[in-house]
């Protein structure tokens, strides 16, 4: 962790930063190791480039030990002065993206002469490289998820609905040990996969729809994320034709990604394929997004993504084709970015199929 | 909902604020209807003294219709620029306290005439009292949370984890058509139950152990809060007792509260009674919070807690001793106030009984 620290000081040193404070708890965790669910309650990480570090605490939370100056307070104390007391009230103050209103409006009124500068990507593209450890835990729980959805895949009857399928697969991640869902389970029936955020409704299957899955789960932190569609009974030719050819953009995304590729070049691989098909239109959002502790973490493959692959990198390859009103199809993988190209972290068949 | 906006718009002009941002998904789904989960994406309602009322809405969320202006981007466009040509950027800005740096800090240094004004309480203490619909939800919160706390009672037995009752419990709810936990539930064993905020881990249930269980659930949006501490096979003479105290101070504070209370002599009724029964510095938090749409809402029963209770208020009323080391109790409900007193919305024994 002292490393991590150490990579974000080096971020900071070249935004011309000496301070910054970090909020968002997967980050705070990651550079600490202290845990918290701090809800709406202040939970924050000042470090400066003198390699000092102070965690603000709530005397509610449950901290054993950490490897920083702690600074315990309680929901009557006055907060904002306690961060006043700590930061170099006079210059440029680097805050992470997730600090909210609530905290930085006051921390601004308090403090004049700091000005606020928004600094997430210091610790953020930390956090997009992942290391062994890392690579473990997520490979763990994109396993737990290969699992959770071929029991789903022989579970899923005509006449379920789509909540039915849903609470299914969130009860089967809590029957593996995982802490819950990275994500909402997404399931959807027929033209209800159109919508690529449709939430599981009580849409009943019937023959010929197509069933699309988009489904996550958190296990000792870290996250897993997944798509696959098939159909029910029978597959519309027109429509199984279009996931031969979502599918076949995936797969050739997936066979470019290598260390020096920039992903948005990933990104025009897959959407000119599936323009060349004819259904450019219909694929409506970006290809990918960084995942790990949480389901979107900084970072995208998209058409304006400038990021450079490097080895630890994790990410989605998801493009789709949306039919409103008729049917939508999505292939979604988690791949780790390796020395030589790239690993795909999910082993479940993707090609279409026909469920009975 | 034009209801709601005008409550939010005239408790803006009672802040000299002709304009505001609002960013809580919870909150803009209460003005406008329009429900988004928009992770960290951009999701953002404008409104301001003219009645004008903007939604800033990525081309991903499906909204069908909504009662505002709609202003579409996707991923790639610039957002800031967006908002900035619908702000008046010459004045001061309300912005609720649940927008992130992100989004705020680019906003400031695009329209750096526009000075932000901490504003959240415009909407939080609109949303702090209740209407019928909204009532009637909870009460039904409340209800599958009285159901699925007896069924784990009756669930529980010597030596199953924590994990595995709160796995019981969670699966429960989704039986009963909830969207899922209003938080992490609580299952606490023995000693572990001295940490309010303890997590459920592999903690074995062994004869003697206090049982305490911090739990909730979410249907149709919103939320239940309920604990309830008991004893497995038997219970130590003086853990009895101060369960019997913490109860007395729950009873207690719930029989003080109608319309006209300052929410701080309720924390002190209840607090006064623990302090006389030799317990006063083992009960390390605040009586109670809000609760609605999230488990913590803005307003809370503590001892600086000016509000003044009003018909359709809800809230929790908790308190607890901590012994570290030894032993919890806690014992929560929640409570409507109404126009003559309060009604709890819990309807389980909360006297401490022994397991088996």
């Amino acid at each position: 962790m002292n490393n991590r620290i150490e990579r974000v000081i080096s971020a900071m040193k070249a935004k011309d930063l000496t301070q910054m404070i970090i909020t968002d708890p997967m980050s705070v965790w990651y550079l600490t190791g202290v845990s918290v669910e701090p809800y709406e309650r202040l939970f924050a990480l000042y470090i400066n480039d003198t390699g000092r570090k102070v965690l603000f605490l709530n005397n509610l939370y449950n901290v054993p030990e950490s490897p920083c100056e702690e600074i315990w307070f309680s929901d009557t104390d006055d907060q904002i002065s306690l961060i006043a007391g700590v930061i170099d009230g006079k210059t440029r103050l680097g805050i992470d993206k997730a600090w909210t209103a609530g905290f930085l409006i006051p921390l601004m009124e308090a403090c004049p002469g700091m000005t606020p500068v928004l600094a997430s990507d210091c610790v953020d593209d930390c956090r997009a490289a992942k290391d062994a450890e890392e690579i473990a835990l997520m490979k763990e729980a994109s396993h737990i998820n290969d699992l959770v959805i071929e029991r789903a895949k022989a579970y899923i009857k005509g006449g379920m609905t789509e909540k039915e399928v849903a609470a299914y697969i969130d009860a089967e991640y809590l029957k593996e040990g995982c802490e819950g869902n990275s994500f909402t389970t997404i399931v959807s029936f027929g033209a209800n996969a159109a919508d690529p955020h449709h939430g599981p409704d009580d849409t009943v299957l019937e023959d010929g729809m197509c069933v699309l899955i988009d489904m996550g789960c958190k296990k000792n932190r870290y996250c897993s994320d997944m798509t696959r569609t098939w159909f029910y009974k029978s597959a519309d030719p027109e429509y199984a034709k279009i996931h031969d050819l979502v599918r076949a953009a995936n797969e050739k995304a997936e066979s470019l990604i290598k260390p020096g590729v920039v992903l948005k070049d990933i990104d025009a691989a897959a959407r000119d394929l599936i323009t060349e098909g004819g259904y450019g239109p219909n694929f409506t959002h970006r290809l990918g997004h960084f995942i790990g502790q949480a389901d979107h973490e900084k970072g995208d493959v998209s058409s304006v993504s400038t990021i450079v692959a490097k080895p630890g990198m994790i990410f989605s390859i998801e493009p789709g084709v949306y039919l409103p009103g008729k049917f939508g199809v999505r292939v979604e993988d988690l791949v780790l970015v390796t020395e030589t190209g790239c690993e795909v972290l999910n082993h479940v068949d993707k090609k279409w199929s026909v469920l009975h």
